[in-house]
């Protein structure tokens, strides 16, 4: 007979769909080749990391006994009024118009743990299993994660260098109608602005077209569209695009979301959401349930460089930083890929990430041949596979998402020469093996 | 016909199941009736909040670049290596053994946004709808919130001035046992230390039943006991007990949690828990959906005030100054109500709370005469009723949870002093409709 600490924990429904998105898979990796160049990890920038501008804040939060009690007390399950209403002169800003334009009010803008808590918010108010949210192909694999652990199904509309591609968008929800499955379909999921990981960003015309979507095919409930603006500010050039959220001119159908993590620290974790006024007592007491708030001191230290301009003066220094080293990249790209038949990558206009595809007979799996000879050459990327929802066999095989997020502009042209070399080799290993069977 | 914008949100059956707690109500009279002295808030002592601490944390952390850096990036889903160190090293000291002899490793300490966290997630990762805890009666309201968030069903185990009676919790799983149902049950939940909201401290003897029971009832699974310990460290006097864990020598049965936001910061909000090994994965993927991790900075800053020893002898002094205000609700008590029949509080030896029952015929609810009374004369509390899970009529519906967290001494007399009367007015007034009716 078995002991009670034998006997096997009973784990819920809910935890048998979690999965962990095979990041501990490549954090492992890394542990085990310490030599090895990350252009997998997300990680920021560590140069860009704020440590004066945090000091300086935590000094002017602390810097009296009152200010300084109200920063570590307890803050409020949607956050410290404060900091949200900075952020509604802040959002306008973003949208170039003023606050009262914006059409809501500082009880719409939740604060979270990263950007990352309101997807998940989002997911557990509004998902049943069953319940149908459509992403671009490919997608943020956390998101997909999250859709995941919830149950819900997820349909993958076709993306371009324009972002998703809205005629098939409505060409599936029409087809889903036709099933009979609208009313299960809540969410449509959007990163708008530099892909996690296609590095794309969503025409403004396609903005428009997507928000006329949810609400065409809103028909007995509303339809969400959730967009995830979290690389919104690292903007290296191009066209400077309005929200999605900004065409919605009723501010019900879109939910918003941003981050601060990219911009200015991870390790302060403040993001936030701009919910539709519905929705907020749900998404609170959710979030009441989760942790009933956010960490408030933290709030505070945002508030604090938005006020006083810091974060502003921060963010131009980022910006330039990320600028380099995405040339960087794009020119290593160049360098080491131009000759190597049937490999492509886009060339993103901001955010953390190029998406390179190979020849389709070359696939970039964790079992498969690249990736092996990609970390003995001292190299890793994210399998492009991990960034799509539903079934793995439909996914893509060949791609890859390189992030140049943490290495520095030197290391980044070393990895991506390791990288080609082992590409060069897997393929004509291949070769050689096709050669000889 | 409506437009999209009219119509509903469609939520999820998650979403339906959770609730607000009831305590927007209470901000909500707060906010309206500002004069009010609050007895209702579980806010710490503004006084006790460390402000000079906090810098000098902030200061220590940020004063070079590399440790600085360090602390703004990401950390990990469990958090802070340096931190989960130094938690087993102050750990052990609280348990009175050496880390070796805990007979955990790093590990199985995971960091959460408060305890709250910690219990939403134990929550999440094990009950399914119709799952089975069982609970004290009066219990923790936010978990009871939690365990009808996921759908569970609550069995009230009766609980005295020792704390749960585990002659009683051993009846219910008999008798859960005879009705087929022992698969259901998966934990057990007991705020071990001066419970909130009874201020009873569990008894060392029935820590060791708890657990024994636990195991007993552990046939066909393992049935877990989840230790809420988030007033360990405010005892002012009394005995010193070792934790439920504790009596746990294979470490697989009970799950134990804490948190530093009474103890040092709710703003800072670093809270941790400590599971049996074969839940590890299990909690931190779910953990890893709801937001990768907590702020790591501040746990940076929790590391650090541990390890200088701030930490402790800042404890010494909000120990201290809970003591005297405990002291001075007990003494308020005894003056105003010790001539009222059928009145009667529990004397904590430690935490934040005086418990205090009323004659049956007085119930204490929002919609009764009693709290209307008792908001007129200024003065709020926690009715009893909602401090117990399962169906609203089986509630006892005459106690109060009287906190004394936030005022300073003499205003916990003069709410003292205003409660008083309205119970006072609100029996004659009883009394005379008697009569007149």
């Amino acid at each position: 007979m078995k002991t009670p600490a034998e006997l096997p924990i009973l784990m819920s429904q809910r935890s048998t769909l979690t999965k962990d998105l095979a990041i501990s898979f490549l954090m492992q990796q890394g542990v085990e080749n310490p030599d090895c160049l990350s252009l997998a990890a997300g990680l920021v920038d560590p140069e860009t990391l704020p440590v004066e501008e945090t000091l300086r804040a935590a000094q002017q939060v602390l810097a009296t006994r009152e200010s300084g009690i109200r920063a570590l007390q307890y803050g409020t399950t949607p956050g410290s009024a404060q900091l949200r209403s900075e952020l509604l002169t802040y959002f306008a800003d973003l949208e170039k118009c003023s606050t009262e334009s914006l059409g809501i009010d500082a009880s719409q803008m939740i604060l979270t743990t990263g950007s990352q808590q309101l997807l998940s918010l989002v997911c557990e108010t509004l998902l049943d299993p069953g319940d149908i949210c459509l992403v671009a192909g490919p997608t943020y694999f956390v998101f997909a994660g999250n859709l995941a652990g919830v149950g819900a199904r997820t349909v993958t509309i076709p993306s371009d260098d324009q972002g998703m591609d809205p005629a098939a968008l409505d060409h599936a929800l029409e087809q889903i109608a036709s099933m009979k499955e609208l009313h299960r379909v809540k969410l449509i999921y959007a990163v708008s602005y530099y892909d996690n990981p296609s590095g794309v960003c969503l025409s403004t015309s396609r903005r428009e077209q997507i928000v006329e979507i949810a609400k065409k095919w809103s028909r007995e409930h509303r339809i969400l569209v959730l967009e995830d603006a979290a690389y919104r500010e690292l903007r290296y050039d191009g066209e400077e695009h309005p929200s999605v959220w900004s065409f919605d001119q009723e501010r019900a159908n879109v939910i918003y979301t941003q981050t601060f993590s990219k911009t200015f620290s991870p390790g302060i974790r403040v993001g936030f959401g701009i919910v539709p006024k519905d929705l907020v007592t749900a998404i609170c007491e959710r979030k009441g349930n989760e942790d009933f708030g956010s960490a408030h001191f933290n709030q505070k230290l945002i508030a604090t460089v938005l006020r006083s301009g810091e974060y502003q003066g921060h963010l131009a220094k980022v910006r330039d930083g990320y600028r380099l080293k995405r040339d960087a990249m794009l020119a290593a790209a160049q360098k080491y890929f131009s000759d190597l038949p049937g490999v492509s990558w886009v060339h993103p206009k901001g955010g953390l990430y190029v998406w390179m595809t190979l020849p389709e007979s070359l696939e970039s799996g964790f079992d498969r041949p690249l990736f092996s000879q990609a970390v003995k050459h001292g190299v890793m990327y994210v399998p492009g596979e991990l960034c799509y929802a539903g079934p793995v066999e439909d996914r893509p095989r060949s791609q890859m998402r390189l992030s140049y997020g943490v290495l520095p502009v030197d290391l980044i042209d070393e990895a991506m020469r390791r990288l080609a070399d082992a590409v060069r080799e897997t393929q004509s290993a291949r070769t050689s093996n096709d050669v000889s069977s």
